[in-house]
């Protein structure tokens, strides 16, 4: 197996590491991954600046790895057009994030763009998240991503989809199995905190805290609650196919 | 009807000012966007930095606007927690964008993330671009922005929607109707230029160009090809419905 594994906490980020030790026993792995923290980066691509990419070390490993100036999707793709040598990739894994990816997360996340990349170019992906945003415990996570691996390698992934992992902080012994997930409805409710600079200019912070929602059945958020690991399956087609059906009786028309 | 108007390619764009011109005839208009062009920005939201926002003049236009530094999405969020003052729009639009958003640019599309951003706040929102890259004609995109807005108003749409409109660049008299579809498999094939800078170092240019993907009716990039404008309900949920029920047989195991 050859992975490629990438992340948004940056290159030098712990749970990168963590993945990265587990996987380069069993596997022929390779690192591209930017050289800075890009969270809420969202699927951004550069295209108007030059990117550079940088041989780099990770701590306690002997693997290939690269630090890039770009976001989690441009390391995807610096790494399967060049740095890989024309070695595709089996699988591409992005994570391990700090703080769990779920609900409307989804969508401002570098850590599921890493994979959504993979999943362009249509390597089997998985992105992996830890539930809590403290003293993260990483050994089920990536024995976990481990074993996803081969399942997919074993079963393969439909065309345009990925997972997307969440792991409960949580030691092996107190995890309470797994759940194949949806997306649930989790999400943020944003904040600006608006201050006065030094010179008297006023500027912001935006920030947020979560909305407070009942976990739904069957949703990553409910499995992560009840200590289980969250494994939702997602998909590049965005059309709300109800709302499709229902605008079909709307009568547009081009004004005159 | 208050509309608030972002978009990607930056509050100096023809395409927004053009917009801008049709709505403020007709409603109580706001305008937020990034001050430079962050096009390919994705769902970007901006947390490791201050957002700063500045009074701006759009030309030929006496509406309320503000450039940023923010990405599309930031520009939301400013407008309604901020510089509108308490006034909730009632529509949040994003465009006109130069260039088709369809298939899988809809991931990265900074158009497509300012109205994403307006769908989190609950707003009805709407996401225009045109069909074609040089010599855009904004007129019809903004007169059926405008149909479609008042539409919306008048039937609503659902909560964690949004539509994505691409109009092709033709007269009025040429455009052959709208369709209600849904998102193509069309898609662009990254490419990387490799070149070396005068320091010897290497660097890369990010582009791509379309893959040759015939049209699949009922698709953006097929109603498109008739001449017709799409309209694409998109939804929020990235849920793979038919990849999670197959993956229910897998039976994944917590490794031991």
């Amino acid at each position: 197996m050859r992975v490629l594994i990438t992340n948004d906490d940056g290159i030098s980020s712990p749970g990168l590491v963590a993945l990265v030790r587990t996987f380069e026993a069993a596997a022929e792995t390779y690192v591209v991954a930017p050289e800075h923290e890009r969270s809420a980066t969202g699927h951004a691509i550069t295209l108007h600046k030059p990117l550079r990419a940088h041989p780099a070390v990770i701590p306690g490993s002997s693997v290939r790895a690269w630090a890039t100036n770009g976001t989690p999707a441009d390391c995807v793709v610096l790494g399967i057009l060049d740095l890989l040598e024309g070695r595709r990739p089996d699988v591409v894994l992005s994570g391990i994030n700090v703080g769990p990816n779920m609900g409307r997360d989804l969508t401002y996340s570098g850590t599921v763009s890493g994979a959504m990349e993979g999943a362009i170019f249509r390597v089997p992906s998985i992105a992996v998240s830890i539930g809590a945003f403290r003293n993260p415990i990483f050994t089920v996570a990536a024995e976990f991503a481990m074993h996803l691996a081969r399942a997919i390698l074993e079963r393969g992934l439909p065309d345009d989809t990925l997972l997307n992992v969440n792991v409960p902080n949580l030691p092996k012994e107190e995890i309470g199995g797994i759940a194949i997930t949806r997306q649930g409805p989790k999400r943020y409710v944003s904040r600006l905190e608006k201050r006065t600079d030094p010179r008297g200019r006023t500027y912001y912070w935006l920030t947020g805290e979560p909305a407070p929602l009942p976990d739904e059945e069957g949703t990553d958020s409910w499995a992560l609650a009840q200590g289980r690991i969250s494994v939702t399956p997602i998909g590049l087609d965005l059309t709300d196919g109800g709302l499709r059906e229902a605008m079909e009786a709307w009568e547009l028309q081009i004004p005159r």
